[in-house]
């Protein structure tokens, strides 16, 4: 039988990454350690490449984010307060007789270890019921090895966002709205690591927390809530946005940003989650997906994609947790909501007053607590808009750094047949790389290593370039082979001096060949336009 | 008592960190977690142009180093290889009477727990013997809690590095010498960690492990081994360059780094390590230090400093070791070698393949293997020359961020008294960081922020300057209380819009004011003339 076309793509993704350094197994000289996997050079540079421009787009180009850098180990009540002690599980069902242990949403598809012929759920072994699983995993910090010093590795980079909000909130001369970026690793103990790097147990996140003044507040200062087309981008931030607009509008940034390294909208999916699958403090939340070569197709036969990023719009449950768990206020303090409020007419502040009120309870009865004190927490809370106090909203576009990768480099794969004149044909890969994201901007060569008046020139060349851009020197083999070289690293430009640079032809003394990637064109500029031109391409 | 003046330095650098949002402590609102800190907002850049300017110098601006982006949790095996897993621990006494656990080389200095007012070793608890506790941290991979399930957090980047060596050299297009370049965070769970950031449980490494041949391959190949002088930089690489040479390279050039992010000569120090204090395979190792506030002074009342990065002649030992618990070889093939054997006068050949034995057979006695086996593994290796084959050697530079962080912080740090007409005075903290590292390269400032012509040209002034540096834009109070901030945050310039750049005085049409951190000097530039102006000092 056939393999399936997309399984063959995979196997020569995985391949290429290997052969060209994209990708390593962990450990590979030790057997390797099941989904964990290393960035080679080019896929390290990559990896920055994207890591840079994430932070680049979120952060220093705005003026209402503020960055963080906050450690993967953190006190361990974070997540009691953000529920991954008690709910962050998978059901697993162990075998008595055969001792596996199994993710019980798969006994029907993962084979008996004694009758592999068996499916788990088919075989006679005698299984427990399902118990829950915490993906976290678990250290201990410090000396002594007991239940007080259990800590975790993150599971995911933005509680730390949430912990220290007020802190950043004190320190940044932001207010509401405004987010705080945070890029960094996190783990997750994954029973069955799968689809190579897409679902794997260390993995780096790019995580936005932008907060949001309540709807109310909106309605209070503004009279109402601006409303904004369901589609398309709703354009520039507006004082009046409520939590929908500035959802649609993360939307909308977050799939820009794809476009912007190469990932056209055709390429994307989006899944809106509904009302069963949205966590229960969550009120909306959009996945941008990606048409993966393992991504299933659907019942009318479409590729859908696999998760790139998810954009929640959490409301204010994970600021209330830390609050409640830390007994730190949360809230903030706005001047114009407390102006504002004195001159409401009481109909419509008590009808805000009451709808806050509502969410607050609510919030609080499914957490667990009793309905006399959520009444008298949720009136306080009401009561604190009269004084210019509301717990902020958040839109939390989460992204994950090394599926983007993985789809950036699936994206780019492609194959070259070329025919030469004996009939002789060869196929290549060549990685479409958008420059932005390319490993190696540039590779500079000189068309002879043995002609020192070349090869001179050509390191002028990369010297004059490599302040400012990754360049790849390679004086070895043919031309054509050096080129074929970079097309399979993704190289979108390349250099080359030959004696016309050297000024065989008077006219075309100090200039070189730039070479295109895609299609193979050749163009001659100065030396010294080189830079110019080359520098709003790659960046 | 007065508290000494450096702990008063200590407490004031501190509370800025936490003020200005460079450092907070992880956890904060859940009573902190000892051992780890986060980055704030300033703090995140000021780190994140540390790790780019390292990774640029060190990695994207030479031909010979390659990069490499591994996982945190790799195969256990790899510590059992490195001797983490045997010897990287701390002897430990437990007390049974307090409960308490202490390091034994720390009882005459901390206090019991149950009688402060007595020190561990004067006190009548009934104490254990010393007791190894190792400093990895420790947790399980997969959904099965055995001992086949232990794994480690890293407690140094290195060894993934080493584990890689084959792959990267097969993919990369290097060859010997060259080196491999990773950032990362690394675990250790020290018992006391102290001094704010500089001994912390969570922290980030840069490490160079450059990767050389050993003398015996130089000499067979030139003839002899370069000699350098013992202090200053020895130049560009040559290829007849030993061990010795290359260490002294990499010291000078990191040196270079340092002094080139405004760590001055004189801020640092040199402790070449004595041969008691050298791990069993090092042949050398320099750290470089840096006077900290906290450091300490020596005999003769000087302060050497604390350190900031380790520079090892590591020899052969990582690779040997990898390539002994792994079964896979570690070698390189050289063909320069092979034909210069070929060559040689038997009388050197003898010498050269006498004196790799004997350091292989010294390794591997050291090692723990019978002297038979390892005589016959070590005739092996030697053998190996003369078909061009050897195991490399390695320098290693490894410098730690956080404390390099901290360093930079405490570096930049100084205070400005001004008096003003009427003999009032007001000290204010000016950080004067290099402008490559400083967190923001500029303040951009309209004078008024309620006079729309000053705020839409201040904005296009930002939007021009924002795609090539972080840019605070503050409209927020008087100029000077603006400049202050900014002198808080280490901004190197502020520039401000004002009416004549408006054209109230014609000539000054579209000049604004640069207004310089440490010296409080003006000049006035053309819009169009200030990014070449700034890029090239931020940079």
């Amino acid at each position: 039988m056939a393999e399936p076309k997309e399984n063959v793509l995979m196997e020569k993704i995985v391949s290429l990454c290997k052969r060209r350094g994209f990708i390593f197994q962990s450990s590979e000289i030790y057997g390797g350690i099941n989904g964990f996997w290393d960035y080679g050079p080019l896929g390290a540079e990559l990896k920055r490449n994207v890591k840079e421009l994430w932070w680049n787009t979120m952060t220093r180009q705005r003026d209402d984010v503020a960055g963080l850098e906050a450690t993967i180990i953190m006190h361990p009540k974070i997540w009691e307060a953000s529920g991954h002690i008690s709910t962050f599980s998978d059901p697993m069902i162990d075998c008595k007789t055969c001792q596996g242990r199994f993710r019980a949403d798969q006994v029907n598809e993962i084979s008996c270890l004694q009758k592999p012929s068996k499916m788990v759920s088919e075989c006679h072994g005698e299984k427990t019921a399902p118990r829950a699983f915490n993906l976290m995993f678990q250290t201990h910090v410090g000396p002594v090895l007991d239940e007080s010093a259990i800590a975790y590795l993150r599971p995911e980079t933005a509680q730390a966002i949430f912990a220290q909000f007020k802190n950043v909130l004190e320190t940044s001369r932001q207010k509401v709205p405004f987010g705080i970026a945070q890029v960094g690793k996190a783990f997750r103990n994954e029973v069955t690591p799968r689809n190579f790097t897409f679902r794997s147990r260390e993995f780096e996140q790019m995580e936005l927390e932008f907060f949001i003044k309540p709807d109310e507040v909106i309605e209070a200062i503004h009279g109402s809530v601006a409303t904004v087309p369901e589609t398309g981008h709703p354009g520039e931030p507006q004082p009046n946005w409520g939590w929908q607009a500035w959802h649609q509008y993360w939307v909308e940034e977050r799939v820009r940003f794809y476009e912007g390294i190469g990932l056209d909208r055709s390429t994307l999916g989006f899944h809106q989650q509904t009302a069963a699958e949205l966590a229960h403090y969550a009120r909306a939340c959009v996945d941008i997906l990606f048409k993966f070569p393992f991504s299933k197709k659907d019942e009318q036969g479409n590729v859908t994609g696999d998760e790139l990023e998810g954009i929640a719009a959490r409301s204010d449950f994970d600021l209330s947790q830390h609050a409640r768990f830390s007994g730190k206020p949360m809230g903030v303090f706005d001047e114009e909501l407390r102006a504002a409020w004195g001159k409401l007419p009481k109909e419509k502040s008590d009808e805000l007053w009451r709808r806050y009120y509502e969410n607050r309870k609510k919030y609080l009865v499914k957490m667990g607590v009793e309905a006399e004190p959520a009444a008298k927490d949720a009136t306080n809370d009401a009561n604190g808009l009269a004084k210019g106090q509301y717990i902020p909203h958040v839109i939390e576009p989460s992204a994950g750094v090394d599926r983007l990768i993985l789809a950036l480099i699936a994206n780019a794969y492609s194959e070259v047949t070329k025919t030469d004149d004996k009939g002789k044909s060869e196929t290549t890969v060549m990685m479409k790389f958008h420059p932005r994201v390319a490993p190696i901007k540039v590779g500079v060569m000189p068309l002879l290593k043995n002609k020192p008046e070349l090869v001179k020139k050509a390191q002028e060349v990369r010297d004059r370039l490599r302040p400012w851009m990754n360049v790849f020197y390679d004086d070895g083999g043919s031309i054509g082979r050096r080129y074929a070289r970079q097309d399979e690293a993704g190289t979108p430009f390349c250099v080359t001096i030959d004696f016309d640079t050297l000024g065989e032809k008077p006219e075309l003394l100090n200039t070189v060949t730039i070479r295109h990637r895609d299609d193979g064109k050749q163009e001659r500029l100065p030396i010294t336009a080189l830079l110019n031109w080359l520098l709003p391409k790659v960046r």
